[in-house]
């Protein structure tokens, strides 16, 4: 149930249909728009009347919403969610580019990596400190070490910082140091991290999990909106297809659907889409020619000592040569690339 | 690497090989089979050299395990696991039958389907206390309470429980209920579920993800043994294909596909499988001609009630002429069914 | 559109519809069932008026049928068909088995294998004389010569042979020396082939293409029907995943949902559907137990040699056992495995 | 085996070669390449001595093959291969773009659509006569007559003719009429439609299976080649995959995977890529972006009315939009946008 407010509804009006919601056990969720704030409705299990709210002052229609998601819904909201992190704005006009290596293995080959990807342009550095690893053999990252190192990087380049946060005993460790916490693929439907994270209020990036539907990588940004945080950014990273020539298969038509049915900002991830570096360029245009609202990119200063994902990072010429592309493809889209905030 | 102990090895030259891998800084897993011990290591990132244990007192041989998961792999141990959950032994001669809904949803519900599948001949009630859902405006489960229940139904009927486990938080209290931990499809690359699940000591049944390879659903067992629980139960409960006439499509061969690379028991789940109740049998009768060690099916005393997944769940009578076929199925392959347990 | 006729309806009547069918400039199509006649109509682009046929002498109703498929639907005709190949009944009671080599290589090859698959109790013998292959330089099999084999075997053994169609150029000649047509899974949508075959008259038994879903393979069979070829056979052989430790993936549970959807029999293939000799019989069994009405495997004299498919072809030994635990499992449901003919 | 002849080798020694191969009993391919030729050799089902034709006179190297296909393959032909159609080159720097119906229904729509898609900056006109569709009873196509109607069109607007060849029996037909051969997706293991289409000798358009892997496009492909004709233009157009949201997945890493394994020109289909009228260009972009040599597009003048695929065909305005688009991306990647013929 949505209860849309008029456009002058006051802010008493407002309060008034939350409280009722709460007296009926529900929780009210205000949703502001350009021109007028709606309530979303959860935790009820059945269907409520919408006479209950229409009639109310200020009150210009209550509606059912069909689909399984809503507070993340186009429908609901219809002018796009823009989450700005430190003055850099996911979701608006500029293309947001994300780079940085897939583990944080040392302070100089993260510094190394940091001031790459901001020389060429990226607003944002990308490093896991805590991996979540297909085999219990595998390295699993410096963890709070490797937190640490990040907040130095940001200090030393100003560049925002975004990093996977694997489980809930450490969400809260990791929220202390990350703008952005990012849910891996894995993790998509880890119920439990998806309200965690809704409930410590830093933006999220959100990735697809390899088989999840649109719909359900919808339904998992709901998760987080239902408990408060509609700070979600989405990321299509590739799904798992019959074709074995790559990693993934990057579905390039999420990007235009997502952008239909969901109000919140999308980036695609070209390293892990395609999983090939020499082809990693040609995908990340793709994505920007696309609408993408961003790019995530695994960068490594020596990509062949990598200790995760060498064979899918960017050295840093590459990535210099791929941001001009993205420069050139945002223009021809009308879009510009955000710039990194100043040291 | 893989230390092959000789069949007249004594207890004090198996310790000292463990304490060699100890001071080399890795961890040691004693891993007994009928004819002579193995001892496995992990937590090294390199090779080691073999040399380092050949020679030693009471060595066969070491070797190097290409297949990336070792603990759970049958080139490891030849001999076929049976975990005994009080008696009832999963993956011996006998296929164990676990039923019950899908969700505990109330005193009555549960025990009506326990009493019923009981007297149709199941050794195990299944039913969910915690809920991972897909949307977070569904039904999430009794939690505590639903604990509660099925210990109560454990009391008055002899079976014994299996329930999901859905975060670390509330693994802990699950243990203390449960015969047997679930974890999930969703949830079958939570890494750290997977470790903690290691580590209660309890016996496991894990549930292969819905796109996840048989070597990704081995290598997420290897991470529960890697913390010294070796009693894992696999699940095949369907894969997400291109097909919409089902809810998943089960991939039949990985029942001897698994047991030919593992020594673990596999399981079917035909409910989940193929989603659809009047084909649940079908597909039940097909596991155990397969090979699978036993079954888990959703079984509810009303089906057109049940607050989730009431589409593929049995009646009672459904479920009682199913357990027939079982049997002669069983029969047919050279085993039987396993029996409940005493009251 | 489908005209039910009354179960006292006479010929004229039925006549007197299906010549209004053709008036009208569509094909009427007689499907008998046991207790009553439908007239189906094919050719129509848009709906029909019931109007025009209720109140015809005989005729008992006249319904829109809702699926894409009609002649091959259960909806339609209940009773199951049964395709009589000589004598030998698929569909019926007993369960059929279809063994041979992939290839038709030589004489010596051929007769072994066809003596030792009778001997094991199988009752049709395949065998490819033309061959299609994923690359132009794999061997295309022994065309014509092979035929004349397949012939020879026949007379022989008094096997029915079963043997694959590639294109429109060769359907004749081969209905000339088959019992039964076999379309692959690569030429289930190659419509013209499909159509060819519905004009010969002769049995078909279609394969499911690798990723057409089960309504696909349907339409397919309607369109062998709308040529007025109702004796097809369908074959489950596997479809496409993500799973790369098998060949392909069997789809057990199409066995059942063809089988609530359609009057027609339907196979499994074992071989094609796991691709790994140690691992058809289980697969094998699977069918039985899940309804299968038969099962085509492919067995080669020496396997080893095998000019294609060897890795997946059983040796007369494991066939023979094989077949032993077919039986076993067809009697767990109650049927029994056709006999051979007479030589 | 590939027998690479030295630059300066003469058209006498390159004969030799080519007759030795015949005598062996195989056949050769002359593939002439930028910097000198080579002679393929195809018919053989066992390896050859490289020795045979190290040493003879012109003679540079002789190359084991390691791939599956080789005609097609870029280790064999460096250069890309540009397909000239009466003067309009597929696969140079001009990015080609073909556009009109889905299916020709009357002289006035074909009509209407190809001078708005003229107007607009395509090139070629594409559009069904001989429609292969999933289900007996839609909607088969005008044949001839809507080759004749395709030919009037090539008259009157000077566009190039891309239209589908359903199976052998019409091949010829459709070759006299079109410019380009296109076979369907469902076709492209249609090997004697490959072979057929090899010998017409008429630039072909493969477009890529449901299911099919690239390594199975290029072998397709290598069908035709093997039969002497090289002008094959490949052509991604969304594969199968378990997402629901849109008709297909464009598997746009295809784009740049093809172009690193083979020379041949690589197209992108977003209409059925999507499936959706309104994602359509977005998928262009993405397209042309990745580095595509052309584009395939769904254009009706009243998409409303159209007989199939109407959802996901344009109207003229709509893509006359896209076509700005298109040359704008095509700007940022360094290359234009073929231009129509003269009339």
């Amino acid at each position: 149930m949505l209860v849309l407010m008029k456009p002058d509804a006051t802010a008493e009006q407002i309060e008034s249909v939350k409280e009722k919601v709460r007296v009926m056990g529900f929780t009210p969720h205000g949703i502001p728009g350009a021109q007028r704030v709606a309530v979303g409705i959860t935790g009820n299990r059945g269907p409520i009347e919408a006479d209950l709210f229409i009639g109310m002052p200020g009150v210009a229609d209550a509606l059912r919403v069909s689909q399984p998601f809503k507070l993340v819904s186009r429908d609901v909201k219809p002018e796009d969610t823009v989450v700005d992190v430190g003055g850099i704005r996911v979701g608006g006009p500029q293309v947001v580019v994300m780079a940085g290596p897939c583990s944080v293995e040392s302070e100089k080959q993260l510094l190394q990596a940091a001031e790459a990807v901001r020389a060429a342009g990226a607003s944002f550095l990308r490093g896991g400190a805590y991996k979540p690893r297909t085999s219990p053999y595998e390295f699993q990252g410096l963890r709070e070490d490797g937190l640490k190192l990040l907040a130095k990087a940001r200090q030393e380049t100003g560049l925002r910082i975004v990093t996977e946060v694997k489980d809930t005993e450490t969400a809260e460790l990791v929220a202390q140091y990350a703008d952005v916490l990012q849910i891996g693929a894995r993790n998509m439907q880890n119920f439990s991290l998806l309200e965690r994270a809704g409930e410590l209020g830093k933006p999220v990036l959100l990735k697809r999990g390899l088989s999840a539907t649109v719909k359900e990588l919808l339904m998992a940004a709901e998760y987080i909106a239902s408990r408060g945080n509609y700070q979600v950014i989405l990321c299509e990273r590739g799904i798992r297809t019959f074709e074995t020539a790559t990693r993934n298969t990057v579905d390039i038509n999420a990007i235009p659907v997502l952008q239909s049915l969901t109000h919140l900002p999308v980036l695609l991830d070209p390293s892990h889409g395609i999983g090939i570096r020499q082809h990693v360029p040609a995908i990340a245009r793709a994505g920007v020619a696309a609408g993408a609202d961003g790019l995530i990119v695994e960068v490594h200063p020596r990509p062949e000592e990598a200790l995760s994902d060498g064979f899918q990072s960017l050295a840093p010429p590459e990535f210099a040569s791929l941001m001009k592309q993205v420069e050139q493809i945002a223009h021809a889209v009308g879009r510009g690339v955000a710039q990194p905030a100043a040291r």
